[in-house]
C-alpha cells in the first residue's frame, strides 16, 4: 500500500467516529513497519486518548523505526493527555505522514515542528482535502468561532414538502430518513422551527439500529408556543434549548425552565439567526443541522448563515402552486443576490437522491 | 470486439441521428467480416435509405458471409424503400445480429422470420434496453398511437424558476441550456403556455453550433391571446400551431390563419392535454418537448400524460413563499395519487445537474 491508501483507511476509521467525538475532531493513526501494518486506533471521546495513543500501544516494540499515518497533525501541548507529538517521539518514530494541519493558529505546525527537531521524517497534506471534509464541523468552529450549519431538506423532485392538501407522510423513503438520522447523530445540535414542533410534535433523536447520539434539541420559538406536553419534553434523550424574543411571556419561560428546557431570550422582537448562532457556540456547539421548515430553512438562506445543504429528493412530483415549497420565507429577490453552492455529491439512497452541495460565501 | 461491442457501436452511430430520421426511428448497422469492419451505415432521413442499405453498399463484395449487427429488426415489407431482409439475404450475409424487434406488432418478428428462413443464423436482443432508449419516442408512438411526451424543468436545487419579484434569467449556465436545444432538435414538436409566449417572447427554435431542426412550435392559448407580433409568428423555421377552447374567437382565429398559424379548437371550453395529444398523434408528431411553464406542467403532471421528465438543476437556492415553482397548477392532492419516477440518470451539465427521470403509469 502507498501512502494514500494508508491514509484513506486512517480516514475511514476516523470517519467511523464521526458525532462520538465532539468538541474534539475525528482522528484515525495507523502505524506500518517494514510493510506491515502494526497498530491502528481512532480517537473514540473528548478526554479520552488521542489516536497516536491507541495506535501506538497496539504497535508495543514494533513502533520502533516505523511509519505512522495520522489524519490530524499530533498535539504538541498539555491539554487533557500528554501530547503525542512527545510520545511519537519517545517511541522511535522513523517517519510520520499526517494529513492536515491543527487548524487553531496557535498550535498549527508546532506539533509538525517539534517532530522534525526530533529528527522525524515529516509529510504534510497526504489526503489533505478528505481529512478536511471529515473534521469540517470541527474545522470551521476553530476558524470561524460559530457552528457549522447543515441545512437538510426532504422533498420531491420538483421542490415540494407536502402536497396542496398539506400531506407530507412520506415524501422520501425510510433508507433517505435512516442516512438523515446518521447526520443526527453527527451534528451536536437539531435546530427546528416552532411551526414543526406544533405540527409534527416530533422527538427529534437520532434513531439508528446499533444506537445513535442525540443532538441537542433547539427549538426557534419567538413567542414561546411550545405547549408542556411536546413530546420532546417528555423525554431525557438530549436537552432542549428554546431561543425567543426578548418580549416572550415571562411565565411561560419559568414553566418551561421547571420542565428542564434551557430558554434564551435573544436581544430584539424577533430570533435573529447569527444570534443564535453565536448563542450556540459560546455553549460549545460545533455544529447545527437544521431540519426546517420552509420558514426557518428561508431564515437561515437569507441570512446566508449556513456552510452546507443536503437534499433529499424523491423520485416523485407533486406539483400545484400551493403546495409547499421546500425554503419559505421571503427568499432571495434579486437573481445576482442568489447563493451559488458547490455540489460535492449525489448519492443515490434507496429509491431516492441525496444531493450533498456546499456554501462559501 | 463483442456482439455487445459492435452493437453499441451501431447504437451510437444512430443516436448521432436522432431528431432527423422521424418519423422513421434512428437505426444502425454493421458488417463485419472475419474479424474486420467492412461496412458501416445509418438511416439519415425518412424516404431515404435504410441503415442495413448504407453499411451493404459500403461493405460491397466483402458481405459475402460476413455479420451484419443492426439495432433494429430489418424491414421484411415494401415501403417506401425495398425490405432490407431481402437485400441481407441476397448479399449471402451469413449471421444477423439484431437489438430490437420492429415494435410494430402487424410486422414485428417477420423480418428475423425471413432471414431464418433464408438460412441465416439470427441473434436478437443484443443492447436491447439502450435500444429501445434510443427510439423511445418511435416505440411508444407505434405502441400507443400518442406522442411520447418530454416535461423539461429548469430551476434551482429548491424547486424555484424565479426569485420572488419574478427575476429568472438565468438559474441554469449556457451549457444546460445547450444541451436543452439538443432536445428540441430531437422533438418532433415543442409546446409552452401562452403565458410563456406572453411572457418571455420566445422563437422556440433550436439553436446549436451545426445547426439544428426546429420543431413544431405548439402554443395552448386557450383564449386566442397569442399577439400576431409574437415573434415565432415573424420566422419561417417551424409551423406553429396554436389550440384553443371551443369558444375562441373567430375573428382571431382567421387572423392567425392568415399569418400562416394552425389554429386547432378544442371540442371544450378548455384546452384538454390528451385532446390535444391525440390531434398531434394525427399529425405525425411523435414526440412533444413541453417548456412549461409551471401551469403547462401542472396541466400535464395532473392528467399523468408524459413519459419523461428532465429537470435541469442549478446549484443556487433560492428561497421564498411566494417564488414560483417548478411545477405549478392545482398538483396531485393526495401523496398515495404522486406520480412516481424513475431516475435514469444524473449527469453534470456545467456547473448544473440534468436529472432524467422516466414515468410509467
Amino acid at each position: 500500500m502507498i501512502d494514500e491508501e494508508y491514509m484513506r483507511l486512517a480516514l475511514q476509521m476516523a470517519e467511523s467516529t464521526q458525532g462520538q467525538t465532539s468538541p474534539n475532531p475525528a482522528v484515525g493513526a495507523i502505524v506500518v513497519n517494514n510493510g506491515n501494518v502494526v497498530g491502528m486506533g481512532a480517537h473514540l471521546q473528548a478526554g479520552q486518548a488521542h489516536a497516536e495513543v491507541h495506535a501506538l500501544s497496539m504497535a508495543g516494540d514494533q513502533a520502533e523505526g516505523a511509519t505512522i499515518y495520522i489524519t490530524l497533525e499530533p498535539c504538541s501541548h498539555f491539554g487533557k493527555t500528554p501530547p503525542c507529538a512527545n510520545l511519537i517521539i519517545e517511541k522511535n518514530i522513523k517517519r510520520a505522514v499526517i494529513a492536515t494541519l491543527d487548524p487553531n493558529p496557535d498550535v498549527g505546525g508546532q506539533g509538525v515542528k517539534k517532530l522534525e527537531q526530533a529528527g522525524i521524517e515529516v509529510t504534510t497534506g497526504v489526503e489533505k482535502e478528505k481529512a478536511y471534509w471529515l473534521n469540517r464541523y470541527f474545522f470551521h468552529f476553530i476558524r470561524t468561532g460559530t457552528p457549522y450549519v447543515t441545512l437538510k431538506t426532504a422533498a420531491s423532485l420538483d421542490g415540494k414538502t407536502a402536497t396542496n392538501s398539506g400531506e407530507s407522510q412520506w415524501i422520501t423513503g425510510s433508507k433517505a430518513r435512516e442516512d438523515s438520522h446518521v447526520l443526527r447523530h453527527q451534528h451536536d445540535a437539531i435546530l427546528v422551527g416552532i411551526g414543526t414542533v406544533l405540527q409534527d410534535d416530533p422527538t427529534l433523536t437520532a434513531r439508528l439500529k446499533n444506537g445513535a447520539n442525540h443532538p441537542i434539541r433547539v427549538v426557534l420559538d419567538r413567542h414561546l408556543r411550545i405547549p408542556l406536553s411536546a413530546k420532546m419534553l417528555q423525554d431525557d434523550y438530549a436537552s432542549v434549548w428554546v431561543f425567543c424574543s426578548k418580549e416572550a411571556d415571562n411565565n411561560k419561560m419559568e414553566l418551561l425552565e421547571k420542565a428542564g428546557v434551557s430558554v434564551f431570550p435573544c436581544s430584539t422582537s424577533s430570533v435573529d439567526i447569527k444570534e443564535v448562532l453565536q448563542t450556540l457556540a459560546e455553549n460549545q456547539v460545533l455544529s447545527v443541522y437544521v431540519e426546517g421548515g420552509a420558514s426557518v430553512h428561508g431564515s437561515f438562506l437569507e441570512a446566508k448563515a449556513f456552510q452546507e445543504m443536503v437534499c433529499y429528493m424523491a423520485p416523485k412530483l407533486i406539483g400545484g402552486k400551493a403546495a409547499p415549497s421546500v425554503i419559505g420565507g421571503e427568499g432571495i429577490a434579486s437573481i445576482t443576490e442568489v447563493p451559488h453552492v458547490n455540489i460535492r455529491s449525489v448519492e443515490h439512497v434507496g429509491n431516492d437522491l441525496k444531493i450533498t452541495t456546499v456554501y462559501k460565501e
